[in-house]
């Protein structure tokens, strides 16, 4: 294993479907989507300040969101390759879900190679709010 | 190597520390603190887009910053372990230097196990400003 020279291509795309599986209004089809990119055990999610371990405690909750639209911009993709070809990838975006007023964000994910392709080992999203 | 249950308390007290140090207003002193923290060649900065790698052009670029006063909020450190050990930091914060207003920012360091203690093989920084 060594440092993934590609690792900016593979945030950029990884962020691109990323987002583009999670955006749907159909819950059962998002969580179909993001399943594969989650491993059984060695997946860690941390959303909004709650942390949750393994692909189906991170699908049960992704089950749980409820909004009929998603919109999202993002502003800002930062990478960096790890040594044992993990890519480090931090997001600073914009969001807004149904009626709710528009929110800055920050999402940070590690991409751990396996079988040829990448899962999401870490993950950690919070809004830019500093008043809660 | 193994996840270390320790992860929260290690970034908790690693993110005082890293803040304590970089935010003196004598440039000699910061650096002189900050370069414990980095490894010679695997440790990657990334400043606002620009990428950076190893201690010396690290420290070199932290030198090239002109701040009489660094005013720095804490709103929010999340953090996760790794299985090599390592320790994954998300922290949101808010920060005001000098007369400028002040801005939101978001801060993710991977902390890596070395001698027994742990240097940052990874940091990323960024403002929250959509429209640059």
């Amino acid at each position: 294993m060594a440092y993934n020279p590609d690792f900016a291509t593979i945030a950029e795309q990884f962020v691109a479907h990323y987002y583009g599986t999670f955006d749907v209004a159909d819950a059962n089809q998002r969580i179909a989507g993001l399943s594969p990119l989650y491993d059984p055990t060695n997946s860690y999610v941390t959303f909004e300040g709650n942390q949750v371990c393994g692909r189906e405690a991170i699908l049960q909750r992704a089950a749980s969101l409820t909004f009929r639209e998603i919109k999202r911009a993002v502003t800002k993709t930062d990478s960096q390759p790890l040594p044992d070809g993990s890519v480090l990838v931090s997001v600073l975006g914009q969001l807004k879900t149904d009626d709710d007023p528009i929110n800055s964000y920050t999402q940070v994910f590690l991409l751990r190679p396996a079988n040829g392709s990448f899962f999401i080992a870490n993950e950690i999203f919070r809004l830019v709010l500093h008043d809660l």
